[in-house]
């Protein structure tokens, strides 16, 4: 069973139970109504030692950012700003008081930075180190953004070059600091809500090929894809492998770039806001397109980045 | 160390990052602001396979329906009414689509009888079942529960005979069925919640001999027990084992009743209240003092409920 497969099996679960609440599921979070002038929205990430990282790989103190840092992505991805998080930590027996201060270091060092506050959590024993995280945050009902918001045409564009954590987890050092502490687009996100020709916006965070998948499915569409912006430290390690640079970013995931639709006469006004804004590019990678396969170059492209799921599953 | 402890140490990690917010912690549920008008909860708790639940002990769509009623209680601890839910879930390699459905069945289950809609998830491998889920509710500003709201001499009350899960750890089939399917105490909280002589308010999940001290103890009092309300399948359980069935109730968790302080003069009407409308005992245990000990009738008690890190910890 793929990720998608057994999500689509639990939406069609869930659709037996009526909503008593007008809730927006399927997005990188939950959009809800809490009063009529504010629309919240609400994710969760859950990492596993073992599964999402390893000791050897990172410090507690990283992963707990890297937990965090997922899911704020997430809030990003909506436009939305964060408000809180909850917590739920699972460590093992032999596990003691500093190592679980020093993971929950990591987690509020994050949260600090995004200005998210920590409102509460769960402890509990459990096999492996084991974080869930829930955050809450508020985005303005005119300027939330959602995945299915595309339409062909729309020049598919991403916040900034890929495949960095992806090079780490073959030991590549600047790699290594990017798969340790990605920074959430928090503000890049809530810059590009606040345009009206930016269509659709999710986080890269199970890699481009996967994504732009379910960006264009959403959409209603299908996508090609022409450019990829690569992070330096994945071109070096790429080329090193004899690989081509954009295709290995391209199947890297763990990527916490937000990648966006938007309409295509906006696009070069936008591209150009940004880069005053934040000093990098937001470099266009593709269009949406009425045919629904995905193309990379004019090839079909397989969804290649992390799922946790599919056993061939290859970072 | 044990769980209140690292709680504690938590707390003063991120007491160092300034709340960007202002959110009440240390109770069932944090509760925030979104706008003027509401005030809203929100809980996270997770469940471990092998630590709160075994395959042998339940079955999966019974941890979906415990892992959210233990959520849902915290909910009810503090008067609020649940809006949504999110559930990120870990599940081993060897888990099959039937199996994470059967699981989620027993959460929508659960969620929908409480009206609480299921927002959004997460799926991961894990090496064993781990569920952790995050609630959100609405409450009215004046109606919010506190553990901290006692003061001495006022009467401390459960909205349920204890004991019952507890005898279900020894097998007793009526006992397994609270320990498999606990009903949350949104009802019972919501009404108790609408009383302004109902001063604290927790949910009983870690037993009463744990839980009436962190009452107290938030209230800045001590507490002196002298009648615990026994579940019958933990009386016929306890005196078929020789053992005093209100001390065996005492000290057993996984009870989701509620626990409430309730100023002296109010507390006969109040039950008769309470009894009218749930056909059920809000029983009188004890009362608030000054000294800080915590006393069962007249003996000191030591916290012997549920704590998920003491190594003695006894069910």
């Amino acid at each position: 069973m793929t990720e998608d497969e057994i999500v689509t099996a639990i939406e069609a679960l869930l659709a037996s139970h009526p909503d008593t609440l007008r809730v927006t599921r399927g997005d990188d979070a939950a959009l809800w109504q809490p009063s009529r002038s504010h629309r919240s929205a609400i994710s969760t990430d859950m990492l596993v030692e073992g599964v999402d990282f390893t000791r050897e790989m990172m410090s507690l103190e990283d992963a707990g950012w890297r937990a965090m840092a997922a899911n704020l992505s997430d809030l990003a991805a909506m436009g939305a700003r964060p408000v809180l998080a909850t917590v739920a930590l699972g460590f093992p027996q032999d596990a003691i008081q500093k190592e679980v201060l020093e993971l929950y270091r990591g987690i509020a060092e994050c949260a600090a930075r995004c200005r998210c506050c920590i409102a509460g959590g769960d402890l509990s024993r459990a096999a492996v180190w084991t974080i869930a995280v829930a955050v809450v945050g508020e985005v303005r009902p005119s300027n939330e953004k959602l995945r299915s918001g595309g339409r062909p045409g729309d020049v598919l564009a991403v916040t900034g070059p890929l495949g960095a954590a992806r090079a780490g987890l073959f030991g590549e050092t600047a790699g290594l600091q990017a798969l340790k502490r990605p920074e959430p687009r928090i503000a890049e996100g809530r810059f590009l809500a606040t345009s009206r020709n930016v269509a659709a916006m999710m986080d890269l965070s199970d890699g481009l090929s996967t994504d732009v998948r379910r960006l264009a499915a959403a959409s209603g569409c299908g996508a090609e894809l022409n450019a990829i912006p690569v992070a330096d430290c994945a071109r070096v390690l790429a080329q090193g492998r004899g690989e081509d640079a954009e295709r290995f970013a391209l199947a890297g995931g763990d990527d916490f770039e937000l990648l966006v639709a938007i309409r295509p006469r906006a696009f070069s006004h936008l591209a150009a806001r940004y880069a005053k804004r934040f000093g990098r590019e937001l470099k266009k990678v593709g269009v949406l397109r009425v045919e629904p396969e995905i193309l990379y170059k004019g090839e079909r492209v397989e969804p290649s980045g992390w799922d946790h799921f599919a056993a061939s599953a290859d970072r």
